[in-house]
């Protein structure tokens, strides 16, 4: 028998994607968010959702792009303070001392330092509540090339993203490999 | 010097859902999805998104309600499963032994034996390209009661969820804790 806890925000996993900006000035900005993931395959869309109140969000109403930077666990601390500090008041990169990179893409810079970074032309906006979701065709994906494996695929570990965790408010790392997908299942497909 | 991967969906990191919905004979269905996540915090939403061929995809459309059903790593056999099978083809519940139980609040089944549910009714459907995106207000969350913490809060290692890595196409655990949200960011915000 199953406990209620209510009506909360709380899935697993929860990402930590910083959002790359340029306001009206151009200058760059950086901002955490928790809420979003891929949302279709074709063409290939991520979805992040804003609070109107936020400096990105006008960014993203006016420059229609962003980048999705994953952090690597070495930067933590900086993922975090994103969240913390507000554009509208600080320089956040200048804060950070992290680099932010034109993209030749769309309209909006990335994280030199990070490990990998989506480019995002961003193609509809949705008013849901107290988050507005942004829906960002991906159109390019940029890594670090140290972070490929031998089949030159993007490794996991390389990359070492963590996950935030709304219930507790803690961040975690991502753990060993467990099984392939579309592989274990079979097993109970074959079954008659 | 970054490198460019091309446009892909790919992102860390990725969840497994499992969206339970009922068909128009009632008969429940369970459907393994990689894209989504919260996504607004008042409702508060999670967003799912099915290309039209999928059984789940007419049902979400029939019934305006879904499941999202957070698998432990001890049920990733059958998560799998849930993702190569179709519902218009086999009876999954059946197959697997799993025991779909009629929420109380929204038109749609839960899986007994998964850890964390969220129930959810479907506001809005946004068709991006080949996926359909659907946003469901979360009307409640349930949970094994054996896996809440000393302070009745979520414990996620005791929930043990596990991510999909659409790189490698493999799963992973969620490892160690790292650290506290809105604070290990707080140093860089102190200084001038």
């Amino acid at each position: 028998m199953k406990k209620s806890l209510g009506a909360h925000t709380l899935v697993y996993p929860t990402p930590v994607f910083i959002i790359g900006s340029y306001d009206h000035n151009d200058k760059p900005n950086a901002m955490t968010v928790a809420w979003g993931g891929i949302c279709c395959s074709k063409p290939p869309c991520v979805t992040i959702s804003l609070r109107k109140a936020t400096y990105t969000y006008a960014n993203i109403m006016l420059k229609k792009a962003y980048t999705v930077n994953i952090p690597s666990e070495k930067f933590m601390k900086e993922a975090d303070y994103f969240g913390i500090a507000s554009g509208r008041n600080e320089d956040k990169f200048q804060k950070t001392g992290l680099t932010p990179v034109r993209s030749s893409l769309v309209d909006a810079p990335y994280i030199e330092e990070f490990p990998f970074v989506l480019e995002c032309r961003c193609i509809h906006t949705f008013e849901i509540g107290l988050h507005t979701q942004f829906i960002g065709e991906i159109l390019d994906i940029k890594i670090d090339p140290a972070l490929l494996d031998q089949a030159d695929k993007p490794d996991i570990h390389k990359i070492n993203p963590f996950i935030y965790d709304p219930g507790s408010g803690n961040y975690f790392s991502i753990g060993p490999q467990l099984a392939r997908s579309f592989s274990i299942g079979q097993e109970i497909s074959r079954e008659e």
